[in-house]
């Protein structure tokens, strides 16, 4: 009946398998007599329990039928034309482009990172925590963390902030889905224009609405953000991308009035807070109103993109709303980041990295504008770390980024970062110089 | 007009603090001439840096504009009725009930994993990649992780997946997003009833719709399924929770079909199917048709709670779909989950691993099995972690729960899974012995 030789190893499966291809391809039909075990072992050359092994499986995966005392029957099986992968390993991304200088993707450059500093700290958290690192972490994160990062806020921001309240995520975009989770997807989010592309795009692979409010020199524009009916602003005060904005109190108070006149929120998006190069960061606009904002941040620009880990914190409301949705799910983000990064915020270990980062882009900044002086118009708020160039004698946008390619440099412009059409942002480019090296 | 003492520490801060505290109190009237750095530095006994400094913060956060040669005048700020978080840390999570036995929550013993083990691959990840742990992971996971999974699949599964297909999650839940994020909210996916409530509740949490269908003793109900007009049937055929049902291959055939006659995929759930305590694992429904199927698993269950990681394979249609959403998005798990368990799949620790623990459930499940002989009738498909045991005496499902609460026994009934009303589920429960010990 079958005519196929069994290798050395694994007999059984090599059996079971032939036997359901040979149904699969309806070659055995259904109500068809398996042969004896006896009888196929011996035809096989094989054991027994060899053949019996494999008519269990066949049995167990639904293949064939007992009947007592009779044998095995092949069971009714619809065919499939089943399409079969290949086995070739294509390569895992398609080669990025390369560029001499890039002025657009912008990391810390690896060799400011800490690493022998935080290699320690694993190994610390590794051998204290042991195997509790096992253990299944609450929704919001690691307490230890969250009130690291609490402490941290209060030292660095002025941040009063229940650590409670403080929930960790698998960085912003983890976070942004999240915050449409806690809102609802009925909501709609007002984000800044020009602005971070990856904010709106986020909110609409969520399944959120968004609108675009213009940017002014002051930040979002609040009589428009008024005018839009929103029920949520996200904004980055301290420091808004691409255009470099900074939120004065004074626009802060009217923001925060606009959320109070309603079931309404502001996400605050702190994103580059800590590079402020120059004084202190500036406050917070959670300080002002801690039950109208989310505060969110996160640590992938500041220590390294590898580490997709940010944190809110939440006005009670939503706290409340958060536990009442997630109370049964684990945090996302690993134990074991999570008591790492704890260990480098209590030991200080993160501040000095942002301080010696801060140095270090103090100087990168310095050349940088040195370079650009005499060939366009600077415009650097001292926070974060862009800045914008204007080039008024370019012909136009294209120009520019041409001009930049042919000299191997990657660059964009602010109106590359327009979610819908808005008067004088032509000729300025965006100069992102966290990936430069001095 | 300033009556306060600068401390010794941060005189600057201290300063601009408090001015801008009578600003926000409305103290400080707009259009307030600030006394000149000089005269307000001796009144202080202070240097003139500390007041310049305290200014320009003020300046910067837009408290106060400069006038050319007149000095700096208070803006106008609209009062806010700032409501102040208090500082006290309460606890993080509301303490659990404790039960003597849970056979409701199971998870992995602790002792069980192999910590050393993986302690040490820890430290070689560290050693031997060293900074490249810091670099961005694309998309869809680290490429070596990605390959020692396809091996592992073609090893215990007999699934021949392209690494290239396979995408790494931080977990079900997160990948159960990914899912809605790929075939879209307006897609309607077919649950199994009774089932995992955590399926349905992260659609809707996602945004999706979702339809229950019922299962019967080969898992769900394909003709049942034909008829709700679902998109996408979600399904674990190796082993159904909680019923335990194991879908045989003339009825996965024709759920292949189903798919086949339309814009449709099935989700293939393999939650638990490492845990077949006899004989192979059961053939998986994509293997029957990788087109047709998104296969997904998780290592939470497998390795431990904490290790949020999990994984899919993606039908070609779904992985073009999914790379033009997130090829411009990192990874969300750490890279260093990713070399690590990398090596743990690698170096065939992982496989160890769960021979160990199928051994360990071997002993456990006779154990549990013949303390129930007698009291119940089991029924028990050798798959998985959890047995159904009826108690036919029983008055109803809450006598059983009192019964064994009564004992401190945690434990559900199947009808504590409907997702929608169904017959011939009453008084049996569902026992899940992974959390338990010898």
């Amino acid at each position: 009946m079958f005519n196929f030789k069994l290798g050395k190893k694994n007999k059984y499966y090599t059996l079971y398998s032939e036997i359901r291809k040979e149904i699969l391809r309806g070659k055995l039909k259904e109500g068809t007599k398996l042969p004896s075990k006896r009888s196929l072992a011996e035809d096989l050359g094989v054991s027994v329990v060899t053949v019996q092994l494999a008519y269990e499986q066949l049995f167990a995966e639904g293949y064939v039928r007992t009947e007592e005392r009779k044998g095995y029957f092949v069971e009714r099986v619809e065919s499939i034309a089943a399409t079969v992968e290949s086995r070739k390993k294509t390569l895992c991304e398609p080669q990025k482009k390369q560029y001499k200088i890039d002025l657009v993707k912008g990391s810390t450059p690896a060799h400011m990172f800490p690493f022998s500093t935080w290699a320690k700290l694993i190994r610390l958290v590794l051998a204290d925590c042991g195997e509790h690192l096992l253990e299944r972490v609450p929704c919001g994160g690691d307490y230890e963390l969250k009130s690291a990062i609490s402490d941290y806020l209060y030292r660095s921001r002025g941040i009063d902030a229940d650590p409670e309240r403080i929930i960790i995520g698998a960085g912003s975009e983890h976070l942004y889905g999240v915050i449409v989770q806690l809102l609802g997807r009925d909501t709609l989010f007002a984000v800044e224009n020009p602005g971070y592309g990856k904010i709106s795009s986020t909110y609409s692979l969520n399944g959120a609405k968004w609108v675009a409010v213009d940017v002014d020199e002051r930040g979002m524009n609040i009589e428009k953000l008024a005018s839009v009916g929103a029920d949520a602003a996200h904004v980055s005060p301290s420091h808004q991308f691409p255009t470099g904005a900074v939120m004065p109190v004074s626009v802060r108070s009217k923001l925060i009035n606009w959320a109070e006149r309603g079931e309404r929120f502001v996400i605050e998006d702190d994103y580059d807070s800590e590079f402020r190069l120059f004084g202190k960061p500036l406050e917070s606009t959670y300080a002002l109103c801690p039950e109208k904002v989310i505060y969110m941040n996160t640590f992938s620009k500041s220590l390294a993109p590898s580490m997709r880990l940010g944190y809110m914190v939440l006005p009670a409301a939503l706290y409340e709303k958060y536990m009442s949705l997630f109370s049964t799910s684990a945090n996302i983000v690993p134990l074991f980041e999570q008591k790492a990064l704890a260990a480098m915020l209590n030991g200080g270990h993160f501040e000095r990295h942002i301080s010696r980062l801060k140095n270090y882009y103090r100087g990168v900044r310095k050349k940088l504008l040195e370079r650009l002086d005499g060939i366009c118009e600077v415009r650097d708020t001292g926070s974060g770390l862009h800045v914008i160039a204007k080039f008024p004698q370019a012909k136009d946008d294209g120009e520019i980024k041409a001009q930049a390619l042919s000299r191997g440099v990657n660059i964009r412009c602010l109106s590359d970062y327009l979610l819908s059409p808005m008067e004088g942002v032509e000729k300025c480019a965006v100069i992102n110089y966290s990936g430069l090296t001095l």
